[in-house]
């Protein structure tokens, strides 16, 4: 898995802070942008993070460029619809000796890692037959495998981020788009510390847990340790 | 492909009127409920229609259930954002002996088709076999391919209809989405004729070509049977 | 203010426990539609809100006409982006002898009152006069208050709702869009209670206050009264 | 009015062929960065608002500090729901010696001026006399007329933008938010010309109406330059 983040709004923390100071302040639109310090952004975007004024988190947004994934991983990201994605199509992007994607699980297993890496090859030469049929690609990729790599350009503001960590920050979500978050949130957080020092599951920030059942621990384990 | 429209709002041309009315009459809510002949509904509807006024075909909604299709038609349509999604999961329900779609391209060649079937039952076999290991269902799933069969709710309002039928009813939109697109207009004509009498790409609605090229060559066909 | 809710999706709880269903279970759609009793739905759909697994709260919507509310509660409501809107329009329809909302701290205030009503009178004529004069309604109502009446018909889906009566049932939110949620949630509740049994801010549904501040002292209290 | 572009997404034409590159092209992110020339921006990105390939155009996104503007136009600049907005409150800041915004055709016609001023001058005192009175800000506001001048932060992506111009840039539209839609437009063509090229209502970027009456005579006169 590689990702890259590729763009994002310039200073990004300080226009959030404009934005929410115009809410509550009498200043018009060139005070805003010339006259706040860096301490005055700092200040205000903690009491935006506390206050959970998250409206003012979407004037800035992310976009990376994300390869080495799965099928599987970007089906499960597409999901989330306040964002914009831009994806290698299989239906014009020849899948010739395509990469895939292994689960831990299945490398760790010497077995099933064979299994695997023979249906893969498999796969491979049912692809190109079909090609070499005349089967057109759009067609010809109903063989390829949900783990098929992709690569993937994905724009999301800092409000859906917020909640993209905290949904797939999660232990209860799958590796793969737990990875990717793991990764994306330490992209974000080089170039905006303060407005994501607070991402991650609600466990983490909230001190709550969101999926209901807390079987996974890690809340209990966390209050444990406050507690001692 | 099985489709079933298994929820939709009551009325809905009638509430898409009232709401239209609401905008440019002095009524009130009562009014507005009580007060309006089926010609009035169907005069202001066509009104609609014509001025493309959508933003009133939102408060109306449909809910099918669809089966029988594959993970790349699902993977095309959860694109579509302003909708609501519910798919059969493959982290929690077992892809034993699964179903999958196979393209009319592929049938219609027999040795496409063998090669094609060959791989499914190889893949059956090698989704088993992982399970059988002790990989547990979201992981073994990495090696089941697009074509497998999955199940979908989807929920869409008018308005994301209309649109969902420009683009998928389109000859550019793949075979398989197209064919989902043609039966969901066929169910909520049915329901909602006028609502959706110009649905349909925009060749047909408005005799224009939105996809640039106009080498599918339907707009000139129409256009030449218009004149003669 | 005069709320009406007047359509929603048919038999919302099951449809949402079906939709539920279809992700967790190998079940087809027949089935799915068929063959849930009382006692299912109710009990997924008490796993449904426990676990907050609120896409499935999506495929059902409501709709509400509303009168008798301000044009200071309809700029705020219509912030709330995933919902849809119809309202009376300012620039087509006369707001000769319009009504108006007096807040209730001006009502109990004679003095304040007494000013309020003459500024209303006031506009009344301002805005028949320059009807007269010749300016057309689009540009007269500029001299309009906040207060003056307005009538819009909604429509929220369920997951929308919960997210509004969470922030709007608020005692932070301003009196008459608190009203105005209040209302809305009696409503649903009468055709739905067990979708939105958790429904209203987060320190009664989650004894958590995402306000931050806590100067409110609801959440104090309700703790007090837990514990004694 | 006033209006200053404040942020946007840097190069953007750049990151917009880039993302459109990715879907269809066998490269990777790397790649996608750092090679491509200037002459394969513009070409690719001709080639985009060709087809009207816009998801594309979401990556990018600019934001706006607008001041000048009258309850009048915000009220209908937010139901563009695909967008973000900071707006200054009325609950928190004064509005003492409120500016406000008086449409040409009142400042046109003497006497409607004249009643118009005056009756500002009432509000004015009136507000004030609220607050005097022990009346809270979020209260006394609803005195305040449509015409009040308010200040907001509006980020919208490109694809939007596409959209807001296509409607605002109407002469239908009403002469305020018009202005502000042309404002814009002027702003994000100097940074973005390509991306903008064909922006503005379906009759000038399409020769259709999507209004449907034809009334405004603006379509005709077009059609008839091209001919003669």
């Amino acid at each position: 898995m590689k990702i890259k983040l590729i763009s994002h709004t310039p200073d990004p923390e300080r226009l959030v802070a404009m934005s929410a100071r115009l809410c509550y302040s009498p200043v018009g639109a060139e005070d805003l942008v010339d006259t706040m310090s860096e301490a005055q952004v700092e200040s205000l975007l903690n009491k935006i993070v506390e206050m959970e004024h998250l409206s003012t988190f979407e004037h800035v947004s992310f976009t990376f460029a994300i390869e080495g994934i799965s099928r599987v991983l970007t089906h499960q990201l597409v999901r989330h619809r306040i964002a914009s994605y831009s994806q290698q199509s299989q239906r014009y992007v020849s899948e010739h000796e395509f990469e895939y994607i292994m689960p831990p699980t299945i490398g760790a297993n010497s077995l099933a890692k064979e299994k695997f890496e023979q249906l893969m090859n498999i796969i491979r030469s049912t692809y190109d037959e079909l090609i070499t049929i005349g089967i057109n690609k759009e067609d010809a990729r109903y063989c390829l495998a949900n783990a098929t790599e992709t690569k993937i350009v994905v724009t999301m503001n800092a409000r859906t981020l917020l909640h993209f960590f905290q949904l797939r920050c999660c232990v209860r979500a799958q590796w793969e788009i737990r990875r990717l978050a793991e990764l994306m949130l330490a992209e974000v957080k080089k170039v905006a510390p303060l407005l994501f020092k607070k991402a991650g599951p609600t466990c983490v920030t909230n001190n709550y847990c969101g999926e209901g059942s807390l079987t996974c621990g890690r809340l209990a384990a966390m209050q444990a340790s406050v507690k001692t």
